[in-house]
């Protein structure tokens, strides 16, 4: 039971600002910087993990090696045993992702990949249909651009990536592989922005990615979608902002089935570059908090650094107000850490790259004709139908197999047809989620109307089934205190705390240096009633969730 | 008549490998390795761009500021007088891209990304048709890799961008921003491919970009889909290459209404690293030729490289045989210079982010709310049945302005409803491709099932139109020679030469050097009948084309 393959890169995108930060945050550090967009921190003591390059061929061919003699699942640690060993196990068995040669970047495999496209495909919609144009910005800015910001925050600097040879020669200014993109979005909008018709301005991009860098030692890189809009008035602002935390929050429910609190950081938690920071914030099966997308009302923090400007209607100029949003591949790390079990992957079908597989199960071979047939013949009327459906077809596994393999892929349905279900024109149907013979259905007809009904019924009910469990796991781990002291119970036995606040930053952080959690947010949704600050005893106007998170 | 806005880095994108390559071209030399995928190459001299920054805020400024007060095609130059400068103007005016603030890059805007955006949607499902699946690789590799490959290949580390500082400090080993993808595919390929069962291996990703260094002093960066496979046989990696040229073709004379001219490559143009390229040529409106997408049959050359190796059937370990292939944003310039004319962008109607536009005409106040709502309907009647319509009811511009602007937009369709249009339940449509009173067409019912069938099928006669055009241009420009004499004359006068060819590689060079064409490739479709080399008069099996290239 050896997990052999380790991802540290993938595991890095579940740190969070907190680490870095436990002692003298201030609003303007650097660090607070770093959590523009979406706050993706990277713990730096996980791994030993740089700017080097890395050889693991061999380890990586002992392990494909050994995983051909093993059912599947063999090679997965137990979820209980240790959550980080099992969810890096999920990654390499299910084939989600794999080390890249320079240290903490990873390929990203077409399984891994083919999840990341669906969540394209939604939010690319979405952000259409809310009025945002895609567009492409050059990652290489001149090093003068972060001199700039860094200006406004104090070293940024150390982080970066620098290109300081191009065609063979020493550049004369280094460039910088952009490690966001304020600078130069609001280069690019002092051109052309000029008049509030030119307003608002607002452009997503579902398909680029970034490279991150990060302080000290490492280079990490994933993708994201990132959106970034001005406009002329706050309030037009913060309804962006406000409206794209939505979509997200539609997005975590409705598709990745994940119950994510959504609702405003903290002033310690906020990016120093906004106003108000919004977040989804998800409870992953160790309990720990992932922050699974952002939404930022910049206000005019950045146009006035940049000079990004227009002229009103009554001929005035002004600065533009701004909003920046994303969310990036952690959201398919926050998949397989909320629904995934000790079996291995759990896919929620409307994410699911494959929905349905069926295995057709024959012992002699003229039993196989009819068999496979018959399993193509579903295949046909399910695909036509709009499902995402695979025949498992190889004859170099067996049955048994095949049901682990695609148990620990986390395909939401199978399908089994063996001589006797031909003979009886019906299939047998077994649900990923509910394990064993409770989810095993005998005897659906063949007919495709009636199969079709039923697949997509199931797949309906695997959806909801998901998020209701998710549900019911996160608000069985929120308790609510009314005092530091509960507080503290309720952390350390790994839960979330859900208390009035009104206390300062220097309690907030506090908190965190005495028991390792962190604001998460003031949730959008607050309780009715008096609510007296859980630390000083003072009026407070919100409850708070703290917990520890990655 | 002032084209203020100029775009190295679109421009660049369409030099041709000839001109570094004038003298001295080995099948082995860097420069031709260069080559390697779809022969991007870009003429130093053309503009002084370099690995720079460059601040060009004021210019911009005015020219946007000009450009308020003008109608839309005053800016731009008429492509009879200066073909590069009113490309330039029309990428400018009709906002598909704009600088970087890098120089030699550049931002896709939201009107270019969306044609990129139609590009990547058909190609994307063909490649998947074709059992390809998306993935990502990082974009960082050990300078080691290319060293690897730079054993084969001297001098390819000049052209490179070199990360060299890491989170602030001086790295051990330096970083590559990948120029292409042959080093981390193979050695990604040695730890997935282990037996026959594991091929062939499709990868595609239409969905990545890649940054491109060129020699000496100048970086320039596009977006690209760029696939890669591992086959078991020489055949099957044959297939699989000719396959994908055949999907390029499809694209370019279905979507992109370019006529292409597909065939091999010469010996001398093909990439060192491939066994055989194919290539799509397209001629351009200054009868330049554009190589617009390129598949390589790789033979065992990078396996061998890199020891990608599999067992076969019978137990033997053997090389795998591989195939790249990509096409790049250099193809929206290619549609630009294929379909363009002096008004602006003419788009191809299945390729056009906005397909129809309306513009409403109203004079008194009275008049505009009906106006307004038939719009709005004709609108709504013409987006439910899929077409992408806009409606420009702003009321900053005349009609008139609005006529030109779409025009040099290139929007295919016009659609004009005014008062009287309204009175009569009809709207008055006109063509982009039949300029003035001919392409005017007057009472189409605005009935919903007569006006869709209408507008649909004028679009698919716009489509055709397009294509026959510039296919009706290139033949008019392709030259049969059976002389070298007769090939210089064609090739003075700005044509293609077709001619049997069957001379050594120092004569290809020598045509070069004397007359600037190169062969553009021995196209698939020969003419039938004896042919005598038009240089030796040595009996020859294939005509080749001849043509200077961008």
């Amino acid at each position: 039971m050896v997990a052999s393959l380790r991802l540290p890169s993938v595991a890095h995108l579940f740190s969070s600002p907190s680490t870095a930060t436990i002692t003298g945050v201030s609003r303007r550090s650097p660090t607070i910087l770093r959590c523009f967009h979406h706050g993706l921190f990277f713990r730096p003591q996980l791994f030993a993990a740089g700017f080097s390059a890395q050889s693991m061929a061999s380890e990586t061919q002992d392990r494909v090696d050994n995983l051909k003699n093993r059912v599947p699942t063999e090679v997965i640690t137990p979820r209980s045993q240790d959550f980080n060993a099992w969810y890096l196990d999920v990654i390499a068995n299910a084939e989600l992702a794999d080390y890249g040669p320079v240290r903490g970047t990873m390929v990203i495999r077409p399984y891994g990949y083919a999840i990341w496209e669906s969540i394209q495909e939604y939010l690319n919609v979405k952000f259409k249909e809310t009025g945002h144009s895609n567009m492409y910005f050059p990652q290489f800015i001149p090093y003068s651009f972060i001199e700039k910001e860094a200006s406004h925050v104090e070293g940024f600097s150390p982080e970066l990536a620098l290109v300081t040879i191009g065609g063979g020669k020493e550049l004369e200014e280094k460039l910088v592989v952009r490690p966001t993109s304020e600078t130069i979005v609001n280069h690019m909008f002092t051109q052309w922005i000029h008049s509030y018709r030119d307003l608002p301005l607002m452009w997503a991009n579902v398909t680029r990615w970034e490279m991150r860098t990060k302080p000290f030692v490492r280079t990490l890189e994933f993708l994201w979608q990132e959106g970034h809009t001005a406009h002329a008035t706050l309030e037009e602002a913060e309804n962006e902002a406000r409206q794209m935390i939505d979509i997200y929050i539609r997005f975590a429910y409705e598709l990745a089935a994940i119950p994510v609190i959504a609702g405003r950081k903290s002033k310690v938690e906020t990016f120093a570059g906004a106003c108000k920071t919004y977040t989804i914030e998800a409870m992953m099966g160790d309990r720990k908090a992932l922050q699974a997308g952002t939404s930022h009302n910049l206000g005019q923090n950045f146009s006035r650094a940049f000079g990004t400007l227009f002229t009103d209607e009554n001929g005035q100029r002004q600065h533009v107000w701004q909003t920046s949003w994303a969310i990036s591949t952690r959201f398919v790390g926050g998949i397989i850490m909320t629904h995934g079990d000790d079996i291995g992957l759990m896919l929620p079908p409307k994410l699911a790259p494959t929905q349905v597989v069926i295995v057709p199960i024959w012992k002699k071979d003229d039993e196989k004709v009819a068999v496979l047939t018959a399993a193509s013949s579903v295949k046909a009327v399910l695909q036509t139908a709009g499902i995402k459906v695979k025949l498992d077809d190889s004859d170099q596994r067996t049955p048994g197999w095949k049901f682990n393999f695609w148990e620990m892929k986390g395909v939401p349905l199978r399908i089994e047809i063996g001589p006797r279900d031909v003979s009886s024109g019906s299939v047998v149907i077994s649900r990923r989620d509910v394990p064993g013979k409770q989810g095993k259905v005998f005897g659906i007809s063949m007919e495709p109307s009636v199969l079709e009904a039923y697949v997509k019924d199931r797949l309906d009910e695997i959806q909801s089934s998901l998020l209701e469990r998710a549900l019911a796991f996160r608000d069985s781990n929120i308790v609510d205190v009314s005092s530091y002291e509960e507080l503290k119970v309720a952390i350390s036995e790994g839960k979330w705390a859900r208390g009035p606040w009104s206390a300062s930053d220097e309690d907030e952080i506090k908190v965190k240096e005495e028991t390792g959690a962190t604001i998460r947010c003031f949730p959008f949704e607050q309780p009715e009633g008096v609510k007296i600050c859980l630390m000083t005893g003072n009026p407070a106007e919100e409850v708070a969730i703290f917990a520890k998170s990655y």
